[in-house]
Formats: structure tokens, C-alpha cells, sequence
């Protein structure tokens, strides 16, 4: 499995993705799942990807394959990021059903889940999620953000967190954080954690980090969370008093309250 | 969807789960997933169910009528919290297959999957989780607690908060929040909540509470929590300086960096 994450505030894209892949659980390994192409000063673009990784090496090849060859659609001559993820979604397609019909196919999953981002020319940027079946959704203006993978761990962190008005800090660290917590969850999920945040509007390519699990900010900031977590667990208001049960009884026999429990 | 939680430490059981059903959008529905049957002295069982509202209603009232009837086996004769697994989870199997061959089956999933609890004389307390297959598992001793539904949203803070050492209250307590932290992100999931704590060894009936959706003390723990939350965020670490992207350029042209971006 995999998780993806990517933010949209008022003046940033931030993407954050993991790592880890595997073919059962004798074959994991690590494969990098973001991919960056840009031409300064007039378009960027950063996909991460979850599902199938022949699938995903599939697309990135023929995304580039369709640059090299100047292809009549390519990132480099598209108008708009929806429409690049339009092409995605359409090239995803093809690799997915390229072996569909092998007869081999029991248990056999080709889908791909992307997120596209980026900018181009004075259009707006955006990020897209494309599906396996070819089309795709922006996000929602009150939760700006997308995931794909394993995103139910790592989401209610992000629900408190993100708005449209969060800082370039405040998204990266609930990004890594988020990350952090499915990592610890999910064995499926994995370091290293890679980060990407374009500046919208710059049309120039973003920062980037890449956190190795030995990296001393993310061990930090896993350590800091969890106790703090902890802290903010053990603060929380006190139970009130709960009454005893009056529980269902056998048909036969009655159950009786001996004394009065309380928290 | 459904979520439930069983917790057992050192010295209690603790039971919480939702009460939102759905069969469809249009048909969102509350019914308890908590069902109770005990002799004082003797033996207590707690159940929470989570998937096919039918095959629960129907599971549930078998137990209810082998106990009536004093079929060959039932909850007031057996021997074993394990073997009273094991009943349950061949009463579900029948449940399912009752209706698996009717031809209309498109969509149909009849499957539940079911959390027992409880203690029956000397033997130990314990809980198991019973798969729609009829087998179970009991928890890990490193991690001993079970989840049924949509587990994935809750399951980090349990994982950092619950030990066997864990106490009654704060055991309670992260029920609660794992359960506020699933609603909040899962529509499928909703109050009210009930909470059940039974005390190992007594044999008697635990302590209850239901917590509808104005509950102060649910109301005020939901607030803390996000509050908490949100501070805990605010309080991490810095980030480091992210360099700029090294990014991967068209095959034609060369992206260049123009400044130095930090966060």
C-alpha cells in the first residue's frame, strides 16, 4: 500500500508521499512515488502515485516517452492541469488494460490512484485526484486537501488542521505528522517520507525534502507527537460518574445489583 | 458502517460502539450494536456487532431464543467465553447463508463481524473478534484491544495509549476519543455512544453510559480533544530549511533555480 497527501492553501501546493511498496509481504521495497516535471517560468507539475507500480512505472515512462517524441498531447504542450489530468487518467487507463485479458488474472489488481498538481501559465493551480477509471475531482475549498492510500489513519489530524489559510509550515508538518501516524499504524506504509512544496505563482520548481527514517527532524518530530499526544490525552476532562448496568437477564434468572460503581 | 472497540486490561473489559446504521444514503438509521446477557455470580457476556443489520438482529435473537428454549447450547450452559465464541460464530454463518443463494445477491453482503466479551466462573475473562468466516482471534498481549467497522480513523491513538496496564477511566476515555475521531471523519459512523466496563472477576453486570450526541460530557471531551489536538500540533518542532527542488527538467529545456526558498 501507499499514502499520498496533497495540500492546497491559499499560496502552496505541499505533497507529501511514503516509500513503501510491496507484493505480498515477502516482497517489500522501497520505490520513490513522486515525480516532478516543470519548465521554469512557465509550467510545474508533481504527481504522486498509489495502486499498481507497474502501472505507475507504465504512466511516468509514457508521460515522458510523450515529451521526448513531442507527442501531440504531452506536459509540455498542455493548456491546463485539468486537462493533464485528463491525459493521466487516459494513459493510466491503457497500461491498466493492456493486461486485463491475460487469463492470468486472479487476484490480479492493475488500478492506479494518482494525485495531480502543479501550474501552468496564469491558470489557476490545482491538485487533482485521478481514479483508476480515468477521471478525476479537485478538492473541496473547506477540506483543500487530497489523499490516496492508506488515508484513513492520517486523516483525522488533517480535518482539524488544514484550511486554506494554513502556512507553508503548518501543511508540511501536518503532512509529516499525518504520515508519521500511518507509518506507526499500518506496516504497509513506510520511511522514506518525501516532500515537495511549489510556491504557486512562482512557476519555478518547489523545495523538496526527502526524511530517511534515521533522519533526526522525523524521529523528532514522531517522539514529540506521540507524547504529546500522550499530554493531551491524559488532560482531557474527567469522566462523570457512570451508573451501573442494568443489563438484559437470562429468561430465567435475574441479575441484581450487589453496590454502586463508580468511576 | 459501524465502529466498536473492546479493551481489555489488567483488571476490566471496557465495550464502546456507535450506533449508526446505513443501507444506502437514504436510509441512515440508529440502533444499539451493544447486546448484554449475564447471571449475577455465574457469567456475563458482552457483544458489539458491526456489518449485515439483519444477520446481527438475526445472531441476536438466536442467542436469545437457545437460552429460552435451553437448546443443547447456549450462553447459560457453556462452558468456555472461547467456545461461546465459537457458537456465535457458527449461529452467524447460518445467518449468512440463509439468504447467500437467493439470486438477488448483486451487491449483497450479508457478512457481520462481531467483538465478544466476557467470563464464565474461574475461567479468565477475555475477548475475541468473530470473523463472517465463524472463526476468532483474541487480542495481542503488546496491544489488547479489538476493532470491528471502520477501524482505521481511531486506531492511532489507541495504539499509543492502551496497555494492560492502562486504567478503567483512561481506557474509557480513549474509546471515547477514538470513537469522536471515526465520527468526525466518517459520516458512516455516529452517536450515540454506549460504553460498557465490566470488572474482571466480580461476575456482575458492569457500569453503562449512553451518550447521545448532546452529551455535555461527550460535547466537552469533543472540544478538548480538538483543542488539545490542534495545540499539540502547534507545539512540534520546527521544520528544518528545505533546500530547492532539484527537479527533473523536459528533455529541451533546463529548469533553473533563481533563488534560495526556505521554510
Amino acid at each position: 500500500m501507499t499514502y499520498c497527501i496533497a495540500i492546497k492553501t491559499d499560496n502552496r501546493l505541499v505533497f507529501a508521499s511514503d516509500s513503501r511498496t510491496n507484493a505480498g509481504p515477502d516482497h517489500v521495497s522501497t520505490y520513490s512515488k513522486m515525480f516532478k516535471w516543470g519548465v521554469p517560468g512557465e509550467r510545474q507539475f508533481i504527481l504522486v502515485s498509489a495502486g499498481n507500480l507497474a502501472t505507475t512505472q507504465a504512466v511516468v515512462e509514457r508521460i515522458e516517452r510523450d515529451m521526448k517524441e513531442s507527442a501531440l498531447e504531452n506536459l509540455l504542450n498542455i493548456k491546463y492541469i485539468s486537462a493533464a489530468a485528463d491525459y493521466i487518467g487516459r494513459i493510466s487507463l491503457e497500461a491498466q488494460n493492456k493486461n486485463a485479458n491475460i487469463g492470468m488474472s486472479a487476484g490480479f489488481n492493475a488500478e492506479s490512484t494518482f494525485i495531480l498538481g502543479g501550474q501552468i501559465g496564469t491558470e489557476p493551480a490545482n491538485i487533482y485526484m485521478i481514479y483508476p477509471q480515468g477521471n478525476h475531482i479537485t478538492c473541496p475549498e473547506t477540506t483543500p486537501f487530497l489523499q490516496i492510500g492508506e488515508i484513513k489513519y492520517g486523516k483525522p489530524l488533517l480535518d482539524r488542521v488544514i484550511t486554506d489559510k494554513t502556512t507553508e509550515r503548518d501543511a508540511v508538518r501536518a503532512a509529516m505528522v499525518s504520515m508519521d501516524s500511518t507509518i506507526r499504524s499500518n506496516s504497509t506504509v513506510g520511511p522514506p517520507i518525501e516532500i515537495e512544496s511549489y510556491h504557486i505563482d512562482t512557476l519555478q520548481a518547489g523545495k523538496y525534502k526527502h526524511f530517511s527514517a534515521t533522519d533526526p527532524y522525523l524521529q523528532l518530530l514522531s517522539s514529540s507527537w506521540a507524547d504529546k499526544l500522550l499530554e493531551a490525552f491524559l488532560e482531557l476532562p474527567e469522566l462523570p460518574d457512570f451508573p451501573n448496568d442494568n443489563l438484559k437477564v437470562s429468561p430465567t434468572q435475574t441479575q441484581t445489583q450487589t453496590q454502586t460503581n463508580k468511576f
